[in-house]
């Protein structure tokens, strides 16, 4: 574990910044305070794992959950990574990042993004204890459609035996946001270019029911809102 | 490098899939033809970089371009991975992913998403040759609002300093992608859940000026069209 970083505080119950966890660049962006990188968290189902493998680095598109001060990543038995957890823990850097908005200055130079982060380190360690990885399976899919877990089938034994479960521990983690307009040099304020944000989201389409649907099935409520 | 895999083969111009580019589950998702790995590098602006620092996996999003065979990838020179870069190269993962529906099974085991993913293994250079890299700044800026890099002021020498680039050739690459209904088991077919896929999609906001811009300042065209 690298030395904490004295010249940066924390928040009052906020994570502890780290050598590793404090940016060398754009510092005023971190946030190390637990409602700031939570709520980041929570507004997302997608996260990119990174794992070294015979000393190279490996990034993987993989779905996750924030329960409490911890991270559960899904994957299967069968990948990598996973086999890999199996010992003492994988070591993992886990980053999440919204996309909010173009940032579009009139310097080229001064163009940017506007973004929420978040980037968590430690130890990835297989749940294997069947009570937390069925509540984390569940978790799993709430996060990504509320409610859809207790409508739906549970897995049975086999299926939990082909699934596996990473848990991470939410403790050395920082955000860093970039919020607003462009910040453009006062000689170039005259130039005739538009500057601003354009605003990113991720919307939802119309759902599409599956081939094999029985015409009257209804659309549940959860999704009916989304 | 690996070894190739000889029993993937590569469609006639592709990428050669290696030991690390073959996933151990779902191979039959792996797609090496350039036009598809192309397609998806195009879609998109962002990307998930790993690299390796003391021996620990590092993820930052990063924006890139694709121009050929290769990607560029932003930073500035004061960030840890472009300092490491001046040598004889960074080894990196380079991952972008692309969510385009939510999947929902009747089976909670069968719930899935549909994406189309890129992975890019190898060393990431710091490009050095002032026409590449205007040429490669000017195309980050494109490659996010295209048509941007000739409607602002282009970098000065001071700026370009201060910029960093590093470019990784797109050698060892693969996509990975999930299309389509949920599979779900022939005797969860008659359960009473709603089974679909749920769209997912990036969608653009009304231009936001900047506090500072002079209120008669027309919206360019090519933000007009988003």
């Amino acid at each position: 574990m690298p030395a904490t970083v004295p010249d940066h505080g924390s928040a009052s119950g906020g994570y502890v910044p780290t050598e590793r966890s404090t940016p060398t660049r754009n510092r005023e962006r971190a946030e190390y305070d637990r409602e700031s990188v939570h709520a980041i968290l929570d507004e997302d189902y997608l996260c990119h794992m990174g794992y070294v493998r015979d000393g190279a680095p490996v990034v993987l598109p993989t779905l996750y959950v924030r329960v409490g001060e911890c991270v559960y990543l899904h994957g299967s038995t069968g990948s990598r990574p996973l086999r890999e957890a199996d010992g003492e823990g994988l070591p993992v850097c886990v980053t999440v990042t919204r996309v909010d908005g173009l940032v579009l200055a009139r310097s080229a130079f001064h163009h940017s993004v506007n973004y929420r982060s978040v980037v968590a380190h430690g130890l990835a360690r297989r749940v294997t204890e069947q009570d937390e990885l069925t509540a984390a399976l569940d978790a799993l899919i709430d996060n990504v459609v509320p409610g859809r877990a207790a409508d739906s089938r549970p897995a049975d034994a086999r299926e939990l035996a082909a699934t596996a479960v990473l848990r991470l521990d939410l403790s050395e983690v920082s955000a860093k946001v970039r919020r607003g307009d462009p910040h453009d040099e006062p000689e170039d304020l005259s130039l005739p270019h538009w500057s601003g944000v354009l605003p990113v989201s991720r919307t939802y389409g119309t759902p599409v029911p599956s081939g094999d649907l029985a015409p009257d099935t209804p659309l549940p409520g959860y999704l009916a809102g989304r």
